[in-house]
């Protein structure tokens, strides 16, 4: 990421602010079946009239052809290639950062689903009924007090072991620490058997180096099982998406910006906390996230919002609900506005095209307002208007650069 | 070449099929003289009506202003950076392997060309008079015999030597095992002197490391023009391109797929055995071509589909002939719809424009029809229509993953 240090030498503070709004998602697709995508569809006056004072293009996310995860495609919006080694971030990872663990370098994270089993072992349901998220706290509890008493009994020196509860059937398995001196290692294969009618996988090593965790953790998992294996519906735990932190250039030193995350769900607090912005916990609904901007206005240079409804709609194929979500935002815009921020970006992290119920690679619409963006192509917010747009078909990581020169935040490169 | 790591990561088996229609040279220009390009002004109603249902780009083959060889060319489209010293590969090479010679790694291969020099040794003719073919296999069979009884007499310890008769005046020159222990080299320089009115240039080589084979083929040239000297035309034999196997990763293995290429002509069968697919023998008309492909359609997941003629026509400077060439294409494009390929991609290797009757690093126009590439912008396969669409204007290699996306043959990265 050797851009990255030029970039960095760049960065100079300044008093700009930049609002960075994330419609997950919100790419969409003409096919012979759905003739407008959802931006066409929807009635959005406010983003339109936007559109008409912005520069206009499209982001793609990781490569062409390419359909990124949601951790691959915010980190790509946060300036880092997502098809960078180092910047391999796995979902385990991103999900416990979200949840407020305390994930250090060197740690190993899992998610984990509690399922249902049958007498005979196999799954039943890989939801457990979908449990509320009262029931997965006190099955945590539990299972913490067993993790506890059992390595307490006979500990695999150096390890620290615990889960934590998510929403509903998730939670989140933590490993901190060596196995005998060594260090822990994430090449661990799910045990999530993607399907029902068969018990769970077996843990399992990926490479060599990941045997002594792997034996770690098939111990972990008999302990957890042995805890919960009377309970109705929670009997099993499922893990998969092991993964450690990247070393990412974090935000703050690397743009000199103090940079906010206000997002509703663990997943993009987790990406934004992996590049090192500060998380403000805040609602799901746009409304709700505005609320939390505003009162947070003075203390960041830097908002990351995130608006997931679009992506639900989209995995739903439902275009109807993509629309009103977008609608929805709409309504909302003038309030972002209002605050007055120097820089205001539009887009979303991949496209999740309601005829595809899916991400997919498809570029993705972006808008850019600054005082400064130069504008006049297009009085819509659209693929089409942006594919034709000022700034052209770029990679996600080429577009935090572009917010900080609109802000002002980019000094002259050379002499 | 890391990106084509992490498609091999993402590539998956799928029933779908891809079909990659190569019109060699299809991009033209405008120009004073020229007011419209082929695309422009030939009657194209089925390609216009594919264009009207397919995301449209354009392919920039190398790098902007790079004018490709076909061989570059034809990397691109399959999907390695042709700029990559790694995917170096020589016209003799790709000759060798296209006429079917047994070319392994370390061999050495290069063009020849049989040529007319007059009793002071001065070229007159650089190709013979374009000998028949049944001349060149007869010259290859007696200088194989001398070849084989010199070097009988005075062996090159570990060095196997032949010449394989091509179209014309054309022939490969293939050596295989060592000298003296050591391995082959290719940096020899073209004894080719692409003029007339000189001697052939001495065989040299151009770094320290190819003197051992430049000295072996020096005694090879020799034999050879030894064994032709009374000839009446074919009197003397030049030489060029000397080159080795690049070690391309497979597409089989690369892509999870089962390719065939449909080539009437030696080099491109050649760019395809590089990448691993299967050469499956064709002829040089695209209505031959559609026969050969319908009859192996089971056979294969990836079909690519070469058309030489619009090149030779650019190459000629011939519009009115690129254009019957186009119209033909068009005429005959239903018949490949009709075999029912999830994705069609109709481009070029390269630009040849007719004004400059030679390649040219012109964009190249690039048409992708799937149930889901989304389209709309435009309802002809055009240069102005392919610049202004959906696609946008990415480098050649960047289109293989795009064809694989709409294939649904590429896995989401990262969760």
């Amino acid at each position: 990421m050797r851009i990255l240090d030029l970039l960095r030498r760049l960065a100079q503070p300044h008093d700009s602010k930049i609002v960075l709004l994330v419609l997950d998602g919100v790419g969409d697709i003409r096919t012979a079946d759905q003739l407008q995508t959802a931006l066409e569809a929807a009635n959005l006056p406010h983003l339109d009239a936007l559109a008409g004072r912005s520069a206009l293009g499209r982001l793609v996310p990781v490569y062409p052809g390419v359909t990124p995860g949601s951790g691959p495609g915010h980190l790509g919006l946060f300036g880092y290639d997502p098809s960078d080694p180092e910047a391999d971030i796995g979902r385990g990872i991103l999900e416990a950062i979200g949840e407020g663990l305390p994930i250090g370098p060197g740690d190993v994270a899992a998610r984990g689903n509690f399922a249902t089993a049958d007498r005979a072992g196999n799954l039943t349901d890989r939801r457990a009924g979908r449990i509320p998220t009262e029931e997965c706290e006190r099955l945590c509890k539990g299972i913490n007090l067993a993790l506890a008493a059992a390595l307490d009994a006979a500990p695999i020196p150096g390890l620290v072991v615990h889960v934590a509860p998510g929403e509903g059937h998730r939670f989140v398995l933590h490993l901190q620490g060596k196995i005998d001196g060594l260090p822990l290692s994430a090449a661990i294969a799910d045990t999530d058997p993607q399907q029902l009618d068969v018990p769970p996988l077996a843990v399992q090593a990926t490479t060599p180096e990941g045997e002594a965790t792997a034996a770690a953790i098939a111990r972990i998992v008999e302990i957890v099982e042995r805890a919960i294996v009377e309970e109705p519906r929670a009997n099993r735990a499922l893990l998969r998406g092991f993964s450690q932190l990247p070393h990412l250039p974090q935000i703050p030193e690397l743009y000199k910006l103090r940079a906010g995350a206000f997002a509703g769900y663990p997943l993009y607090r987790g990406a934004a906390a992996a590049s090192g912005m500060e998380i403000v916990p805040c609602g799901k609904k746009f409304a709700e996230i505005l609320d939390v901007v505003r009162a947070a206005w003075d203390r960041f240079d830097f908002f990351f919002l995130h608006v997931k409804q679009t992506d639900q709609a989209g995995e739903d194929g439902n275009l109807a609900a993509k629309i009103q979500v977008l609608e929805d935002v709409d309504a909302h815009l003038p309030e972002l506005l209002a605050l007055g921020p120097e820089v205001v970006a539009v887009t979303g992290d991949h496209s999740t095209p309601a005829p595809m119920k899916a991400h997919s690679w498809h570029p993705v619409p972006l808008l850019i307002h600054s005082a400064i963006c130069s504008y006049g192509f297009a009085d819509e917010f659209s693929e089409r208007a942006c594919a034709h747009g000022e700034i052209g078909t770029i990679p996600s990581y080429q577009m935090m650069s572009l917010l900080l020169a609109n802000a002002g935040r980019l000094a002259k490169f050379g002499a």
